[in-house]
């Protein structure tokens, strides 16, 4: 029994709020227990230095939190004057998840601007990043079809993303909150699409070390968890699957 | 008229929710129209060099807007390694309008941190931050208070903000939102207390100037509006008031 | 009495020594009392990103103090590798002020970079700065139009700023010195055109506020101190005085 | 047959040349092929702030390449003045790999500075500066015991990384060099211990994906081509070893 | 004949008038032609890190030009956010200089902050800095000694800074100006001190070269022309030459 | 007799490896005792904004130390997110000195690029980058007009550095190593061609001062290792040596 009384196999209770800003083309604020992220998809109508007249577009992502969504305060990056490293990989992580279900050429010469903003933080603030933004970049994306700017949908899969872990009493767990993260020998990030493949997957021991066994148990909960969350992102993007769930059939 | 059918003396709709997040000291979601600023305080037990040993306390405040609070995405300091000069000016105007009505000696040798974060904007949200700054504030001094930390609560009056201006069309209106403000000649920002006095006065042209009479007449829609803002205050700060109105009392 | 003899609606002793400098189009060294600026005016026939195309001109303002401006040595803003509030606040300030009284559409595509530099502060280096600011520029603007590049002189009114307060025995007093500066109660900049209207407007109690009368009051000694600066300004500006006033004649 | 001759299951050409340089208290030169780092360990007596007191030591990582360490000229971090998302990530990797095989409180209140200098890259190079900076990192340590200076050594098992992949052409192959890892579709980092656990696993999908059954051929490929590199290292370490071997048998 | 009609051995006019400003223990403005420094010298009763505990005082330096000390306006360094090489290697050289002819362990645990910040510049601004430099470094000193703080006056001998040059008709000329130093085929900056020996010396051929007769013919241009300049330095300095040439004296 | 045994104009055992890596267009390993410099020459086919359309060349150079290049570990320059005052004077100083022994035009419009990394230092870290450098430079060169790309060779002379310097027992010493570096009175570098000319001159008194008679001894011994070195470039150059020569003698 876990801390807050789940099983092991489950995940905390998950809500994404769909339109939740005014301005951006997409945007939801989603809720992973008492992790809270807004994710908005900003669509830019030009492309990075490498990628200008290739007909190919880019999606890219920036992640951060604000001072009070942790326990203790912490110092702003802007007022430091530079972007730490944890900011960073995961910043690198929500975009190249994203890329690997999205068509570039299919998107044309834009970029799609992703920011999540960890407003409460508990655990898992990048995985449910991963899981909102890729709702949020399903709305814009499909917002420049409808606008008839785009002939074709260019997201050819769901993705979602949760982490599993070793608990420091050696049971695997899924979806760790801060509690459970704090004193985990292992914690993996997994990213996988609704086919069931893997996108990332980031298996850490802290200052420790797992077996092969180990690691398949532990990706047999996150594909489990990472199924639940495609679903909840289905319902919260209503019509929007059917353009999805086209391209995943042409797929096939 | 103006664009969005309010009268020139009327405020937006204003809503102050408090206990907005879970880890803060104080914290509230004020939205002022579609202006939304998440206002966080955080109690520290220790304050700058400069006022160490000397039994005074510190109140400071740092202000950020999401990239996507505005219509078109905003580059974030962070990723630029610098704050720019307009944050810079509305964090050191927030924390200079708190500090007038906290008793610097009787808050101890403490910092109240307060964080500004604007997840959405429509024009004043300097204004709505040091309103909704006020609130965090008194929730978080009270609970040093309440901790027994604290013989005295230390907040003297109520604070609240608004801004005023001079329209294109030459009329003189309270609380402008983005496209109001986007437009006006004169624009001017009044921090107020709850016995009516000044702490902060910023009246500019824009590429314009004004009158003495003009002043006054943006002076008396402030004032109007600021004591509004402050029974909302009082309505969300509950039995916190009590704290603050003996304050007043005493120093009458 | 004030504490160098002077009545309380008296300003220093000010000097404005015009072609202070050899290389720039417009300068000159503005003596009050103790304090000391350098300020320039250089023309550059591009404009910032945002104008380019617009056919309007821009005018833009940086501030600095030497090192051993002050009583104590001040680290360099280039040490620290950044600039701070204060300076950022000033020279945010300079800019729209002039900005107010120049005709941007009639400068054309130019830019007029202003640079104050405080070579001995002794309170009021910021009206200082855009007092003395304003010749550099009316110089420099003077010149393009001798040098035939400019039809018509842009310059629409004289525009000169002062610094009033409240200190801390309540008397309300003009251009207040270092000593004055630093223990008022209340204080306030103020930018006013020779037709008496203001620019900008920025009273700020320090930890403490100020009732709508004694506002009134210092904007009295302030409007009465301006137009003592602006007389100066004419004397210094010579010939150039007839362009402005041309200028403000055709306004009427 | 890959583009080099190499079999889908072969390392490139492996070689460690023990104390590389001078001054550090370890240091290498790995060449994995084409790939040539510089790893080195410095020992310093005392640890950063969150460990001080504690009686634990702390291992940290930096990683940066020659400017011609790649075929076209990179630009300095140091000229940017900023440290990119790629560097921060590796050197992060490197740090917390090898923490996961020493006894942080067997080491006590010191720092083992890693630094990985590539002077030559042709693909690997984090994981070359990982199996590199062991062999340093195990000098090192061996020297403070030499010395006398600490009663136990600190290292409990050998660690070692390569690379994994599935080339464009679907092949599982092992230890990419540059041509192959540009063209990977799946490109997968794993960090072992001489007993066979993983210490990270970092698997990548590239604008792709990667079933189940990929990744468990991908970490047959990886298990094996570790032990090898791990041959290597003891060949490196010498007398070393036995030091490292009986804190593996005792472990046992 | 040289352009503005002066002989290859003459300096320009040179003038040096002490206490220039208000605050700093000491202050010179020095004119080199149309060059002019505002050299300060700041007395802080504490060293740097690398000295405390060592008995030993420090010298530092540190140089800026104003934006339009120059025909066209330079960028201040504190906008860029960094400081540029030639102005950290003029810094150095100032600071390195005035280091030779103080003595260290005489000051005690002071630092001497020199400033110099180029109002105007027409080439020679380095040497003109070490000039006048030498000037406020001697009055600040001398300050410390009739406060009684120091026992015995540190600085052991007068030093000045001159530059020579090959022109580009291969004339050697002393005390080149911005035209001269443009088109110069060798620029040599010459710091020395009364007693005729050299503290610094730093030829350049600018995409050029030289020979040692010429070096020779240089330095025999350069002790003329510090020769005159130390005069002058005696003529501002007045009563404190009594306390450098004791020290002179002593050290025969 | 000095510390390690040499003659006091005897150099150290110098090597310089031709070709040491890969990729660049020309590199060379230098040791000069047991100072060791990575020197690379790197072409581009551009040139910085101010010679775009010149028909002009241009030379420029970065310096770098690894952090345990030193005996005690150096923090990177690219952790503090500048680079320090020594480093920039070094590269200005490699970057000139080249520049005056290639032909700019003959050039074209390119950009050679020189990195210097110090992996091992023990003392002359800047003339040794400059003797290598030199080499790099003759091979890259060399490398374009071997690819047809350029008409000429633009290399006019060989060009070496050493340091001499003042013992702190007064004797005059020649390539000074760590220890003889930190401990001397006086200290100077020079850089010379092989005809005989000077390029730079750098000589300082390190809180100490030099007769015209020492610089003489000086120059000597200066003269002296310089031509040593350059017969070492040649070998090192081998078949090169003619296009250099060739030059040489059309300048006669």
């Amino acid at each position: 029994m876990r801390h807050d009384g789940r099983a092991v196999d489950a995940l905390r209770n998950v809500q994404i709020e769909k339109d939740y800003l005014l301005h951006p083309e997409g945007s939801v604020l989603i809720t992973v227990g008492n992790t809270k992220v807004i994710c908005t998809a900003s669509v830019e109508d030009r492309v990075p230095p490498f990628l200008r007249g290739s007909g190919k577009g880019w999606v890219t992502a920036e992640y951060s939190m604000l001072p009070r969504a942790t326990g203790q305060r912490t110092q702003r990056e802007a007022s430091k004057g530079k972007i730490g490293g944890r900011t960073m990989e995961i910043q690198r992580l929500i975009g190249r998840a994203l890329r690997a279900v999205i068509d570039l050429e299919a998107l044309g010469e834009r970029t799609i601007w992703i920011d999540c903003d960890v407003i409460q933080a508990d655990g898992g603030t990048r995985t449910a990043s991963i899981t909102g933004a890729f709702v949020a970049m399903a709305m814009a994306t499909a917002g420049i079809v409808e606008r008839k700017k785009l002939p074709k949908f260019p997201i050819t899969q769901y993705l979602a993303a949760t982490s599993v872990g070793k608990s420091d009493s050696n049971e695997l767990i899924l979806d760790l909150d801060y509690v459970e993260d704090s004193s985990a020998a292992v914690d993996m990030n997994v990213v996988m699409t609704s086919t069931g493949e893997f996108v990332e997957l980031q298996g850490t021991g802290e200052e420790s070390t797992f077996t092969r066994k180990e690691m398949n148990g532990l990706l047999d909960l996150a594909e489990n968890g990472i199924q639940q969350l495609i679903d909840l992102q289905k319902q919260a993007l209503g019509t929007i699957c059917d353009m999805i769930e086209s391209k995943e059939e042409a797929a096939q």
